[in-house]
């Protein structure tokens, strides 16, 4: 059954905002690596739906289709995904527990530090815990990397996804400054499925941003 | 086959310290739940060992070890625990992908935000688009709960353990100002998996702390 992802039908910020960022791209790219079929609906940014707060209580994309189901979060939408395709995830239980470590690993210990200094990074603060604990945990990462190629199960997993998205952010990999975790989100979006899955978002939303002009255009006529 | 739980042998802070907030507590709730063996483990503190590194690469607690398997992140041992036991995650599709989006939830909606915000409040800081952002998540949940006895699937699941966790944090706690989400956290609480698994946590740091206070006074009078 093809499966929907739901993301914005447009984001704001056409020179450095968040095209090729959104989080639909998480669901796009573990789609692309599955190889299974999906398509894309869009929840308008601007003016949220009721519609849009029951699939997604915090107002937030993506959310996932897959028949009767809907779920969301990112990294419950990859691991529902990776339910569907061993590429995501390894069948035995020790390749599992540890693509599993490394989902929760990215998502609860790497960007519980990195999207909040980020935050306080974009308005213009910054707090020197909140850096030195950043730095500390890339410092670990950085030690456990140097020694793999993907980040668990000796192959490119669900955990790959969600870590290369994590660090691939531009002011934390900037931040990082480690050749070890630059070698690794290259090697990741290296990958033909992020290729795809990347070009995809940036064109979904570039056509939004031109039809928005269009109709603003439009309207100043009219 | 009995499961091991590794916590540290001690932790500081005597009066409004970790004690009954060391996130081995979400290993013990989850098992006590399940019904399942277990026994505790404990790795020092002070110097971290780098058998522990291996175990846990950012020199965290918990991990937990289940024969050949180990595997670190409280997420990931709660999901590696809910597929031994129904109670903590219901077996059909729709219930499973419920409690899977609601143990993300906690992880990488609230505690990504209530985690740093406490952080920031620990060291006497705070920071505005930081405190909004988890008033907005805050308030959000509470709409869903509302409604709601647990989180996810229409019963007790893994996701409320993790939820409550994030939530019952004392400053978090104080902050939310939310009947709701009070009357959750009660409910959650007053169980008595989380009540033994609390009593059991307090009394291990206890012990610890007589330990260490015995054994300085003993190295006083050498």
């Amino acid at each position: 059954m093809t499966m929907t992802v739901w993301t914005y039908d447009w984001v704001p910020g056409a020179e450095r905002g968040p095209r090729g960022f959104v989080r639909d791209l998480r669901l796009r790219w573990a789609l692309e690596e599955a190889g299974l079929d999906y398509r894309v609906r869009t929840t308008p940014f601007e003016q949220k739906t009721s519609a849009h707060l029951q699939k997604q209580p915090f107002a937030q994309i993506p959310y996932l289709e897959d028949g009767a189901i809907t779920i969301f979060e990112s990294g419950a939408c990859l691991l529902h995904i990776a339910k569907k395709s061993e590429k995501l995830m390894p069948r035995d239980p020790a390749g599992e527990a540890d693509t599993l470590q490394w989902v929760i690993a990215a998502l609860n210990s790497l960007e519980m530090v990195s999207v909040p200094w980020w935050f306080l990074k974009i308005s213009g603060d910054e707090h020197e815990g909140l850096t030195g604990w950043l730095r500390q945990r890339l410092d670990h990462l950085s030690a456990v990397l140097a020694e793999r190629e993907w980040i668990a199960a000796s192959r490119f997993t669900a955990a790959d996804i969600l870590l290369a998205d994590v660090l691939r952010v531009p002011k934390v990999r900037a931040f990082a400054e480690s050749p070890v975790i630059e070698a690794y989100i290259e090697r990741a979006c290296a990958r033909p499925a992020f290729q795809k899955a990347f070009a995809d978002q940036v064109a979904h939303f570039v056509a939004a941003e031109n039809e928005r002009h269009a109709s603003l255009a439009l309207r100043k006529r009219e």
